[in-house]
């Protein structure tokens, strides 16, 4: 191969697991603390086939691959030339027999893939809902952070119909918008049944929530401990250092 | 009045504010933590109006009226003889012009009280849906425990009815329901607005669960930071110490 696997205008880093890196383009964006919280919280099992919806750089297929005994990890990105930088992380990382990216649309998830086709769904969608003021709504920063491609309707009922029965879709998502959320997922079989809250320090509001849906019903909520970012200004608590810097725990 | 105020088989207990008491009976049940985390969740303003319905031994709104500036606190319950004993807990704290106790069902609650005629309306319901195997759907505890007469949905529709526009209704509850019961509220147009976890350690799950609706819509949801009650063995966290023990914070 004579093509670039990196270019210049972008930047490598260390995953801190397995020795692996992501290649990422600090113009589009960056992947963020809610990829690695939800990499961690999604909890695969040896051989389950995953999907992950909206991937962007890959880091979250790549990290569930570093961490878990699945058996296969998709990537599914809207955006060519994201697709192809994800592409090119897999290549960095020689981890084309476990993880595959797709360059596709959420909206069409289950066409690509096909109904019932994963034990796993992830995603980390774009978190807002109102594009008023969006000075350049096609940029991959916008599509990232705005739904200016797919709604939040949208990805579940993918999810849904792109997991098996009792399969379970993991999401991380703001908590203003919860209710919206638990009642979407519900309409689409998708049963809340685990939630953990992020919260920047003890004593603040969460500001992240981390959710495990169950693909079917009659599941009772788990509401998990805490997950506390800071113990001090600038200083990790324990956990979060642990699921950033260990490797594997599984 | 040659009434007794106290019988031999009850006792009374020191609430720790404003020197009121509370009169008990251990035979059919005790107020818990539960009832004064709402108490201290429930925020009552300055003159508004508070019903609590199932009030048991009225401790909830004879806290609420030693912790807040509200006008009037009415509870509403189903059971004579604990209506009664919660009569003599007002008359013992000589809060008759503050504090009403009224016998009857929360299912006719919008009918004895009128629509939309309070503020706010808090609840610490019977939290068992299953009353397989009990052995006295009769008793007092039973009664208070589990939802033998009336169900969430009852108490739903009629926090919905007796509150005005723009009210708050107050409860707690286990999270395992917690899908049910944001499903059921939103329903009967009581939105949920804030939810505060109540975790037994910092790296516990959530066994209880405080939360805010808001009479209407429109409304984003906040999710408070944790309340932790032990920070060591039988060693209560310095804020239910303060729940417990220190007198009016507003």
């Amino acid at each position: 191969m004579t093509e670039h696997l990196v270019y210049p205008y972008e930047r490598v880093d260390d995953l801190q697991r397995k020795g692996y890196r992501i290649i990422q383009n600090p113009d589009w964006f960056c992947f963020g603390m809610d990829a690695v919280l939800l990499s961690a919280f999604a909890a695969v099992k040896p051989g389950e086939t995953v999907l992950d919806m909206g991937t962007g750089t890959g880091v979250i297929p790549i990290l569930m691959e570093a961490r878990t005994k699945g058996s296969h990890f998709t990537g599914l990105e809207i955006q060519k030339p994201v697709a192809d930088m994800a592409l090119r992380s897999v290549h960095l990382n020689q981890l084309e027999e476990k993880v595959s990216i797709v360059n596709g649309d959420i909206k069409e998830a289950s066409s690509i893939f096909g109904r019932a086709s994963f034990d796993i769904v992830t995603c980390n969608p774009p978190y807002m809902d109102n594009q008023h003021g969006l000075q350049n709504p096609s940029a991959p920063k916008a599509i990232a952070r705005h739904e200016v491609l797919c709604t939040f309707e949208d990805v579940a009922r993918e999810a849904s119909a792109c997991l098996r029965p009792g399969g379970r879709f993991y999401l991380v998502h703001r908590p203003r918008r919860l209710m919206d959320l638990l009642t979407i997922l519900r309409s689409f079989h998708l049963e809340p049944k685990r939630m953990r809250f992020v919260h920047p320090f003890v004593d603040r509001e969460a500001n992240m929530v981390l959710i495990e849906a169950f693909r079917g019903g009659g599941v009772q909520m788990h509401i998990e401990p805490p997950l506390v970012v800071y113990q001090d200004v600038n200083i990790y608590t324990d956990e979060v250092k642990r699921l950033y810097y260990t490797d594997s725990e599984n």
